[in-house]
């Protein structure tokens, strides 16, 4: 059978999702979790894999095994073998049909910037962080830019392996809240460090180094080398996978807490 | 002249406020760095002693100097000299009639809690957790009955060194966001451990365990040990004092961000 998982983790105390030799990996951590669980070794496919210090409020993963555990064992019994900064929500289910990966629709990114003088403290390695002014308005013209089927080369890592850079945004939404702006990114899938490589275009036009116009530019430019670096990993959360309806998992975006 | 400054940090990477030989408060932390850019040694005065792993959104500390600096450099300056989790928020310079710790008028603290079936991750060490769910009316109408002057000696741990029991709580509210209970707390004075010891005693009622109405014999008993344990520091902020208008400090308690 097919146990599905909805899982969450701060990313700063791991070395991204995908497994390593060093095995300080998030799916390192929950493989050994769930073995001892289920009694033999499992191997998991997660819909999104993350960078280091790229949390998830709710990344999903499946396993298959034949042994039968209630669905809060995988859950409650799964976390009493898991590090303090990961955890498994939920746990549900399925048949050979659902794969976490290859079923998803949409996935879901938030980033949260920090946009005040002074650097954060209690939020430290949680959220992206900018001292000067940036303006909202800037950004959200920029994003509409962005919206729609695109060829993002101009914001794809050297290391990416995707098959194409082009890929179809269909939300980037941008909000403030206090000193935090909220920039909600959805698509089917995504390139290597793609909402990092925008991010730091966005923080460009928002400080008003470049006006929103620029980034129909760096789109059409194709071309990593002109758009602006990689934005820090803190403020970038998973934040959740659409399935089809029929697989009866909640497809939006999922904020368990306040922050994310 | 006093330089008073305005203070947020994760409780977690300390062993509290206060100075200890181990060097591993706070105030060692706030100390060495203040030093660095006065030239000289300085003694931090604060307005609340926090316990280890108790956090700060808003702490209030002062310090004596004759050097001239910019209010900035007192803010930036010594934060370049600080870990990720301490950082100076704001300073203002006032004089000798001022005092962090005498000149408080009221102390505020936030417990956030979450009442979730699973334990937090990416919150991990930044909120309280019960798995079990909290009914919110028995804990509004428990908390009811610790507002006003009492003698909190039920909730004052032997360590306490005040010199009387009795404290005046101006206000508990508590309320629900999603998964997280929000309990603010106001007081011109608080006893050790009072605020974990009283969410102690809250979440034994809020669960059902005891009447809203116990409360009241806690508070009468008197005696430390009929009361619950000490509820665990993680979800403890200290967040803001008031002071007299005179000195221009804004006297709301401060949440820089969603989470506190």
């Amino acid at each position: 059978m097919r146990i599905v998982l909805g899982i969450e983790y701060d990313g700063r105390a791991f070395c991204g999702w995908q497994a390593q030799p060093s095995r300080l990996s998030v799916q390192d951590a929950l493989e050994a979790a769930i073995a001892k669980m289920a009694g033999h070794p499992v191997r998991l496919h997660a819909a999104g894999r993350t960078d280091a210090g790229v949390h998830a409020c709710q990344q999903v993963a499946h396993f298959d095994t034949e042994v039968n555990r209630s669905l809060t064992a995988w859950v409650r019994g799964v976390n009493s073998f898991l590090p303090a900064g990961l955890a498994v929500l939920w746990s549900r289910q399925l048949g050979d049909e659902f794969h976490a990966r290859f079923s998803a629709v949409q996935r879901h990114y938030r980033y949260v910037l920090l946009n005040h003088p002074v650097r954060p403290a209690l939020l430290a390695g949680r959220v992206g962080w900018h001292h000067a002014p940036l303006s909202l308005e800037a950004m959200q013209l920029a994003a509409q830019r962005l919206v729609g089927e695109h060829d993002f080369s101009s914001f794809r890592s050297s290391e990416c392996q995707a098959k194409s850079p082009v890929k179809h945004l269909t939300r980037f939404a941008i909000r403030r809240e206090g000193d935090l702006l909220l920039c909600d990114v959805s698509a089917g899938g995504f390139l290597h460090h793609m909402v990092r490589n925008l991010m730091g275009a966005m923080v460009h036009i928002g400080r008003g180094a470049a006006e929103p116009e620029w980034m129909s530019d760096l789109l059409a430019a194709r071309d990593r080398t002109i758009a602006p670096a990689t934005f820090m990993p803190d403020g970038l959360y998973f934040a959740g996978v659409s399935y089809p309806e029929q697989f009866g998992i909640a497809s939006d975006p999922s904020f368990r807490h306040h922050l994310v």
